[in-house]
C-alpha cells in the first residue's frame, strides 16, 4: 500500500533535494521521515524500531555527505529504511521486502547510493575501510566513507579484526558508532557496560575537558606546585587521555558521545569531521524505536513487529478458528528446557538469538545454564566446545545462514575433537523475506563434508524433539547438527513423548512405485500434499523421510536403489553437493542405473519473498514435485513405448 | 633422534616432578629445558622460536598451577614445545610432527595435559571461558583457568568476541598476553602498537603506580591542594584509571607489562593471581627466539626453520645437483608483482602470512598495493570486498584450512555481490606435518555450493599463472578461486609468457581407453606418474585435468561419458561434496550409466605426516590410483567373462 508523504518530505527524491534545503527544515524533514516510516511498515510490515533511531543521523548525513560520490556503508542494514526513502525508492518503499519488490536490506544491485549490501553483523567498517583504501590509492583524496555501525554489530569480532587494521592504515575513514544498547534483543557483553558507563557517566565526560583547568589552579599554588603539575600534565597528557578509550587505543580519534537525535548538532560535528583526516569514531547515543512511545518501551518486540494499528499500537494476528502449530523455535525453547529438566548436563547458548530462536524460554527458566554470548558466531561455537570438554552437552542454537560465520570452529574445535556438542540451526533452507544474506541454503553441504559431523533435520515438531531427545543421550561420536525452518510446523499435537531416533536411520512415510521420493527435512510435507494430488491422478511414487544426511540410512537407500529405478530427493537446501548429492555419491559407490533427479535451491542468488514463492520458484514445492513426477512417469512411458 | 636431556630434566616426567623441586632450582630447569628444545628440534626440524619465548612462562605456569586439574590452553601451539616435553612426552619428543609420532600442536586424545586441541589461532579464550564457566557451574570453584594468547592471536576477531563475553562472566579466568610482537612475521595492527606503547613507555607504566604519591605531595601544598587533590583523585581513579587500559574497558583486570623471561617473578605474579577472583589479564612480554641469539635476530625466518646446525646456526638445505622446481607459493609471489605491474587494478591482500604465501614479494616492492591485515580472515575477505566496489582488483591470499574463518564473507560479500576478488588457497589438500587443523581438505566442497563462485586449481606452476592471469582480465560474475598446495610443483622451467584458460575447460593430458581418469589440481601429477607405470604394464586409461570444480566442463564430460564407461576421480581433497560429487551430480543429471569411482580424503581426519605418506594412505597416490585402475578392469573383465 502507498502512503502519502509529507510537504517536504514528498518533494525529496534525492539527497540533492535534501540539500538544496535550508538546515532549519531538517528537523521537519525528520518529522515527516519518522512519521513515513510508521505509516508504511504499520500497514507493510517490516523491521521498525531500528530505522526510528536512525531518522537525524540519517538526514543529517546525506545532508552533510556528497551522496553517492561519499560512500556510506550501513551495518546490518534493518536501519536503512530511511536511507532508502531519501535515495530514490519512496515510490516504490511499499514493495518493501515482498516477492520482486525492493530488498529489507541495502543493495548494490538496487542503487548507487548502497555501496555495500549487508544482511550480516559487524562487516561495514571493513567494506568501508575496503573503499576507503581504494579512493587512497587512485587520489581521489577528497572522497569520505562512513560506516555507520551499532553497538551490538561492534561486539563481532571482525568489527575489531577492520579496527585493528584501520587503525594504521591512517585513511578517511569514520565510522559511527550508532549505540542504542540494542541488538535485536538488548546488547550484552563488557563492551556495551563500557559505552554505557561512558555515556552515562557525567564525571567522565566532563572530566576530560576539565582536567587541564583544574591542574591550573594547582599550579596557582606556587612554584613547587607548578612543577608537579608539569609532570603529572604529562603523563596524564602523554599517556592516560590518550589512551583513555578503547577506542584511542585502537589509533581511531574518538569523538563523542553526542545525542543522535540532535539533528543541528550532528549536522555541525558531521561537517567538522569531514575535515579531520585519519580514522575516526563518532559515538552517536540513539534510542531504538525512536518517536514511536511503543516501540521506545519494548524494543525487541517492536524490532520487526509485523503489521499493526499506528494509533493503538495493537499488533495485528492472524486469527485462526482452528488451533495452529507452534513455530519450530518455539518447539526448541520449550523442549530444550524440558530436556535440561531431566539432564543437568545440558547448557543453552545463542550468539544474540535469544528471541529470534527461543532461548530466551531457557534464559528465563535456567538462568545459570543459558547464555546469550552477543554477536559472536565464532566465539559460541568455541565456547561451546570448551563446555563439553567438561562433560556438559551444550545446545548450540545459531541460525543457518550465520552458522557460516562459525564455520572455522565447528571443523577446528568440536568435529576434529570430536566434541558433542549439538548445533540447532533455525531458519535453515529459504529464510523468506530476509532475503539472499540470511536463506540458510548451504548448511547441509558445509556440514556434510566433515568428519565426525551428523547432519540432521525434522520433517515435523516431533521429530525436532525426538532429534533433540537424541543427541542429549550420549556423545554420538562428535557434533550433532539439527537443522529447520523459519515458521510453524504441521503439528497441533507435538508436546508428545520423547522417543529415540536411530542415527543414520530415516522412515517409509509412505508406500508407492515407480518412483520414490526422498525428503530431508520440513519439506517432506510438501512431497505428502503432493502425493495425496498425484494420488488422484492414478500416480503412486512413494515417500521416504530420510531425517539424516549424514551418516546416510544406506540400509534403506540399498532397499529403495532395488525396488525403484526412479529416484527425487527434495531439500530446502542448494542441490550442489547437498543431501541430493550425498544420494547421488552412494548411488554412485553402489552403481545403481536408475534416474536420480535433485530438487532444491539451484545455483544461483535466491531473492527475498514468501517461502511458499521462493519454494515454487526454485522448484520444490508440491506442484513442482508433481510436475517432476510426471515428467519423468511420461519419460518412462515415452522410452518404454519407443523401445 | 633422542636427545639427553640435563640433569634435572631427566628426572621431570610430569609437573608433579616439577613442583617437587625448590623454586631457586627453577632458573636451571629453564636452562635445560631450552638447550632440549633446541637440541631436539635442530636435529628433528619442527617450529622453534616460539617455544623458546616462552620457557619460563611455561616452567612457571606447570610449576603454580595444579595441571592438570587445573586447565591450561595454549593458543594456536606453536609454542607449547615445552608443555609437551614436561607433561609426560619428554621421551616421545623426538618423533614431534612426524608420521605417527606426537602432534606438533597440543591435542586431546595425547594426554590429560593437552585440554583443547589448536592449530588455528585465537580459539583460547573462548575455550577456556568455557572451562570456567563449566567448573563454576560443577561448583568446582577451586580451579585455575589459564589461556595463553599471543599479541598477533590477540588480532583475531573471536578472540575480542571472548573478551567481551569473558568481561560479563566474572569466572574465573587468567587470559596470559604473550607479547613479543610476532605472528609468524611481525605482527601489524593498532593493537599491537597500542601494547608496544605500553610496554615501552616508562612513563606509562610507572604513572599509574606514582600517580597516588604525586598527588600525596601535592595535597601538602595546604588545605586548598588538598581539595582539589581530592576531587583530581576522584576523577582519575573513577574514571580514567580505570579505563585507561584497553582490557579494562572490557572488564579485564589488568597486571602487567611483567617480563617473560624473569622465572622467579612470573612464580610469585601467578601465585598472586590465583586467588584474584574474575577475569583478568597478565600482559607478559617476551622475546620470540629467546636464548638462542640468530632466531631472537631474525624470528620470522627462525619460526620453523626445518634442520640446522645448533653451533653454526646454519639451516640445512637439501642440495640438489639439478634445478628444482619452485614452491607454489613462491610462483604465486612472483606472479602477481609481474601482474601486477601490468594491470594498475590488482591489490594483494594476506591476513598475517606474508612470508607463508610470499606475498611479501610483492609488499616489498608495491608497499601501496599489497596488506598484511593480522590474524583477521574475515576481515581480509571483506575488506578485499570493499576494494573490489571501487573497481579493483584484489588478490586476496589465505591458507585453505584458514578460508574456513572467512566462510560467510565470501558468500555474503563477495559471491553474492558478484565482485571479483580472486581468493588464492595456499595449502589446499594435505598440508603434511602440521596435521589436522591445517589440511586443506573441505575447500572445494565448502566452494563448490556458492552460486557466482569459480573454484580452480592449476595442474602445475604454468596453469597457477594462467589461471592468475585469466582470473584478473575481467570480473567473471564473482570470486575466482585458485586452490594450490603446500610446496613444490614440479616444472623448472615455468615463468613462461601468460596465456588466457577459457573459464570451466579442462583439457586432455593422454588419450586412453576404457577407463578415464578426471583430475584436478596438482594431484594430477600423480596419475601422470601411475599412467607410466600402468602403460608398461598394459592398461591404458586416459587422464584428463579438469582444472574447474566450477563451472564443470560439461562438454568435455559428456565427451567422456559417451566415450568411457569407467571413471575415476582424483583429488586432494575430502569425497563428500567435492570434486568427484560434482562430477557424480553432472553423471546423475545426464543419466550416466557407467561407474564412477570417486578418490580422495575420505570422511575422517587425516592426521600429520609427509603429504606422500598421507595421499597414500587416503588412497589416491599413483599406486593407489594403479591399483584402483587395475581392479576397474578386473571388474569389467570379470563381469565379460560372467555375461
Amino acid at each position: 500500500m502507498e502512503v502519502q508523504a509529507g510537504e517536504l518530505l514528498s518533494k525529496i527524491n534525492y539527497p540533492s533535494d535534501l540539500r538544496a534545503l535550508d538546515e532549519k527544515q531538517l528537523e521537519e524533514v525528520c518529522k515527516e521521515l519518522r512519521a513515513y516510516i510508521i505509516d508504511v511498515v504499520s500497514v507493510n510490515g517490516g523491521h521498525f524500531a531500528a530505522s526510528l533511531g536512525v531518522v537525524e543521523l540519517t538526514v543529517a548525513l546525506h545532508y552533510v555527505l556528497n551522496t553517492p560520490y561519499d560512500k556510506l556503508v550501513w551495518d546490518v542494514g534493518h536501519q536503512a529504511y530511511g536511507h532508502k526513502i531519501l535515495t530514490g525508492r519512496r515510490g516504490i518503499f511499499h514493495t518493501n521486502r515482498l516477492y520482486h519488490g525492493i530488498s529489507g536490506f541495502p543493495k548494490r544491485s538496487e542503487s548507487e547510493f548502497d555501496t555495500f549490501g549487508v544482511g550480516h553483523s559487524s562487516t561495514s567498517i571493513s567494506a568501508a575501510l575496503g573503499m576507503a583504501v581504494a579512493s587512497h590509492y587512485k587520489g581521489e583524496d577528497d572522497r569520505q566513507h562512513v560506516a555507520v555501525i551499532g553497538d551490538g554489530s561492534m561486539t563481532g569480532g571482525m568489527a575489531f579484526e577492520a579496527l585493528n587494521h584501520a587503525g594504521i592504515e591512517n585513511s578517511n575513514l569514520l565510522v559511527i558508532l550508532n549505540d542504542n544498547c540494542m541488538s535485536i534483543d538488548p546488547n550484552v557483553g563488557a563492551l556495551k557496560e563500557y559505552l554505557t558507563d561512558i555515556s552515562t557517566s557525567k564525571s567522565y565526560n566532563r572530566f576530560r575537558d576539565d582536567v587541564s583547568a583544574v591542574l591550573m589552579k594547582i599550579s596557582e599554588l606556587g612554584p613547587n606546585a607548578h612543577e608537579i603539575v608539569k609532570k603529572i600534565e604529562k603523563g596524564i597528557k602523554g599517556t592516560l587521555l590518550k589512551r583513555s578509550n578503547f577506542f584511542e587505543a585502537l589509533k581511531f580519534r574518538y569523538f563523542g558521545p553526542v545525542d543522535g537525535h540532535d539533528i543541528h548538532h550532528l549536522v555541525k560535528v558531521l561537517e567538522d569531521l569531514k575535515h579531520i583526516p585519519g580514522p575516526k569514531l563518532l559515538h552517536c547515543v540513539t534510542l531504538k524505536g525512536k518517536g514511536y512511545a511503543l516501540a521506545e518501551k519494548d524494543q525487541t518486540k517492536w524490532h520487526a513487529p509485523g503489521l499493526f494499528d499506528k494509533i493503538t499500537g495493537e499488533i495485528k494476528k492472524v486469527v485462526s478458528e482452528k488451533p495452529q502449530p507452534p513455530k519450530y523455535q518455539d518447539v526448541f525453547g520449550h523442549t530444550i528446557v524440558e530436556l535440561a529438566e531431566q539432564n543437568d548436563k545440558i547448557m543453552g547458548i545463542t550468539p544474540a538469538m535469544p528471541s529470534g530462536c527461543s532461548l530466551n524460554i531457557m534464559m528465563k527458566a535456567m538462568p545459570n545454564r543459558a547464555f546469550d554470548v552477543g554477536i559472536a558466531e565464532q566465539h559460541a561455537v568455541t565456547f561451546s566446545a570448551g563446555l563439553a570438554t567438561q562433560g556438559l552437552i551444550p545446545f548450540c542454537n545459531i541460525y543457518s545462514s550465520f552458522m557460516q560465520r562459525g564455520y572455522d570452529q565447528v571443523i577446528h574445535d568440536a568435529a576434529i575433537q570430536k566434541l558433542p556438542v549439538v548445533f540447532c540451526l533455525d531458519r535453515a533452507g529459504i529464510a523468506g523475506a530476509d532475503g539472499p544474506t540470511h536463506h540458510g541454503a548451504y548448511d547441509i553441504a558445509f556440514f556434510r563434508c566433515i568428519p565426525n559431523m551428523i547432519v540432521s533435520a525434522p520433517m515435523n515438531e516431533e521429530e525436532l524433539r525426538n532429534l533433540m531427545y537424541t543427541a542429549q543421550l550420549k556423545n554420538h561420536g562428535g557434533p550433532f547438527s539439527i537443522r529447520y525452518p523459519r515458521g510453524k510446523g504441521v503439528m497441533v499435537d507435538w508436546q508428545r513423548p520423547f522417543k529415540e531416533i536411530e542415527v543414520g536411520k530415516g522412515r517409509k512415510v509412505s508406500d508407492g512405485e515407480d518412483i520414490a521420493i526422498l525428503t530431508i527435512g520440513h519439506i517432506g510435507n510438501e512431497a505428502v500434499k503432493a502425493i495425496i494430488d498425484l494420488n488422484a491422478e492414478g500416480y503412486h511414487p512413494a515417500h521416504y523421510d530420510m531425517r539424516f544426511a549424514k551418516p546416510l540410512d544406506q540400509a534403506l537407500l540399498s532397499d529403495i536403489f532395488k525396488k525403484f529405478d526412479k529416484i527425487i530427493t527434495v531439500e530446502d537446501g542448494c542441490i550442489l553437493g547437498g543431501f541430493g548429492s550425498a544420494v547421488v555419491e552412494f548411488a554412485a559407490d553402489e552403481i545403481y542405473k536408475g534416474q536420480i533427479c535433485r530438487l532444491g535451491i539451484p545455483d544461483l542468488v535466491v531473492e527475498h519473498g514468501e517461502q511458499h514463492e521462493l519454494w515454487a520458484e526454485c522448484g520444490y514445492d508440491s506442484k513442482a514435485i508433481i510436475e517432476q513426477v510426471k515428467a519423468m512417469t511420461v519419460a518412462r512411458v515415452t522410452k518404454g513405448m519407443v523401445g
